[in-house]
């Protein structure tokens, strides 16, 4: 689960990285995770699915062993249960074909920034885990792997952080000027327009760089909290959940706790996408075949719950720009109090998860 | 560069893990490894020979990518200075061939303690590498990799550490208890003999398990501080060394600053071998062909210097069982002192590496 936010247009320019909170405290993430956890909980049978159906067992039989990579593991238990779920459904795709004697090596690759909490994540890998574990640090919007060389990718709540807020949405003099704002989904067209087009051109490059990393015949599960195909942005919840960090923000800004100017050169660099913009990308990338693809449900957490799952994921961005005396007061109590208030309004909105299964198709 | 402390015979049991001093503080190990450095430095050209003389670039055309493991890396930029060595050198061997369109992709594989400071290392990792980097958790005395995975492995200043502490120098009931020592250079025959036992037998499982991970035909480089062949331990400088933490252990327990019972519990688990007993490991195993075996000069370093490679690197072993407020006094003034009024003695003893380079030999 990336944070990246740059004001340079190429992604091979250095981006400042904020990751997942690290260690195991009050505000880490992997005290903080339960929202991101129910979301694999909800996907564990689908993988299930698809490794039972869509998985030819031969792709890894010239190779030594079957290479998993989870792309934004964080450091909780999450990535852990993830890829677990992984091996046990490989396995028994294995036994169901009458191979329970040949038992394959299982080597996996925890990806995450260099700066996440890599020490913290090592340390809670249990001793006689089944598989090798490496970790590969860097942006999953960069190559990170060898040609052909996974066989499984999983990525789960990660996919929706953009490589950098868009450009435009900074520049004073630029239509998609996001002024007086931090988030789009209560913003001008051209601004919502910015953010659409910064998802598509990271998914146009996500999907480009892991076509050349698995291999043919090999899976990939992205699972990334969006909305509904159709769906307006500001009738999602976890838009309404930012909506109530970028209010709370303002007050602050009014109160003169932060500066005004402050508000408009920080833009939060998530976009939340419908199945028909992914589906889109797939389509325009032509590696992969759609093998999966639906919504699965995701719970709206309490209003404390919410917040505090907020706080894990931007407290490293939002101290980078407006330093960490905030950070207590903004989430513990006002985007707190604001995702209360405001219970009425998002228990209309829907909260939703797409999960797709893409396939590496034999290259043309 | 592993620190393994355990009490139990089974190398599946878990062990007490103390890797080098992460940060780059004072004390730390990336600060504190110049030691280290030249052994890499007066490595670099055998290895450019071995790789130049000795590798059959044909053992990866099968594969996508040419894989490299650093066994022990700790967390400094010495790791990633000799990667890079190794990648050079291969890139020529293939320009020398005449294969410079066809140049290889490399996977580096980072491997110490799971409790090593990882987040430094990935941090310190510049922009840009020719390589994609990983980072694997683990001991070396169990297996990291799949089989067959591997057609580099490079090994400096790490394969001198134990396993464990021979169980019977701890053991009050044994002739090779080594009581009132935490060394065993100066000690009786017997506990000479249980470290001797005790590096022989990691040295055999450490084979065993590289065997399994390497290639037919791959390479591995072991740089190990060490002893000339016939030469008795205490005319080893780097043992010299190691007698005066010994001896300024005893002090601070005759001046009651730790209990005596203390230094009869701990001992280091550390051996200088010599070529020779690296020799019997690899024909012992038979995997492998020695294709370059020397000794390279070591540097003595001044007793300042001296005293801070070793605080970097043993002060985690000894503030887990002695406590920490001990460390200054005992590196920083008794060993610091002890390394100069020695230095006499220690000019008359040899400090040198051994320099192994091996390959694997085809299965039988």
């Amino acid at each position: 689960m990336a944070f990246l936010l740059s004001s340079t247009p190429s992604l091979m320019t250095e981006v400042v990285v904020r990751p997942m909170n690290g260690g195991n405290g009050l505000h880490s993430y992997s005290k903080n995770s339960t929202f991101q956890r129910k979301a694999i909980e909800a996907a564990k049978e689908l993988i299930n699915k698809a490794i039972a159906e869509k998985l030819d067992i031969k792709i890894f039989s010239s190779s030594n062993s079957f290479k998993i990579a989870d792309l934004g593991c964080s450091v909780g238990t999450n990535t852990l249960l993830a890829v677990q779920n992984v091996i046990d459904a490989v396995e028994r795709k294995f036994q169901s074909q009458g191979k329970s004697t040949q038992h394959p090596e299982f080597q996996v690759f925890f990806n995450d920034q260099a700066s996440n909490d890599f020490n913290q994540l090592f340390t809670s890998i249990p001793p006689n885990i089944p598989y090798f574990a490496a970790g590969v640090p860097g942006s999953f919007h960069r190559r990170l792997f060898p040609n052909n060389s996974l066989h499984f990718v999983h990525s789960s709540c990660a996919a929706q952080w953009l490589s950098r807020v868009p450009e435009d949405v900074l520049d004073k003099s630029s239509p998609a000027w996001n002024k007086g704002r931090v988030h789009y989904s209560n913003s001008t067209p051209q601004v919502m327009k910015a953010f659409e087009d910064q998802f598509a051109e990271d998914m146009d490059n996500f999907m480009k760089l892991r076509a050349q990393e698995i291999v043919v015949g090999g899976l990939m599960a992205l699972i990334l909290p969006g909305r509904l195909n159709e769906t307006p942005h500001t009738e999602a919840y976890l838009n309404k959940a930012f909506e109530q960090v970028e209010s709370s923000l303002i007050d602050m800004a009014k109160k003169g706790i932060i500066r005004e100017e402050k508000i408009d050169s920080f833009n939060i660099p998530i976009y939340f996408a419908s199945l028909q913009e992914v589906e889109s990308a797939v389509k325009r990338n032509g590696c992969f075949s759609i093998e999966i693809m639906e919504n699965i449900p995701h719970e709206k957490p309490q209003p404390k719950v919410m917040s505090s799952t907020l706080r894990a994921g931007l407290e490293g961005t939002i101290k980078e720009h407006f330093g960490d005396e905030i950070l207590d007061e903004l989430f513990d109590t006002l985007v707190c109090n604001k995702l209360e208030e405001s219970s009425l309004i998002t228990e209309s909105c829907k909260s939703v998860g797409l999960f797709v299964v893409l396939k590496r198709k034999p290259n043309e």
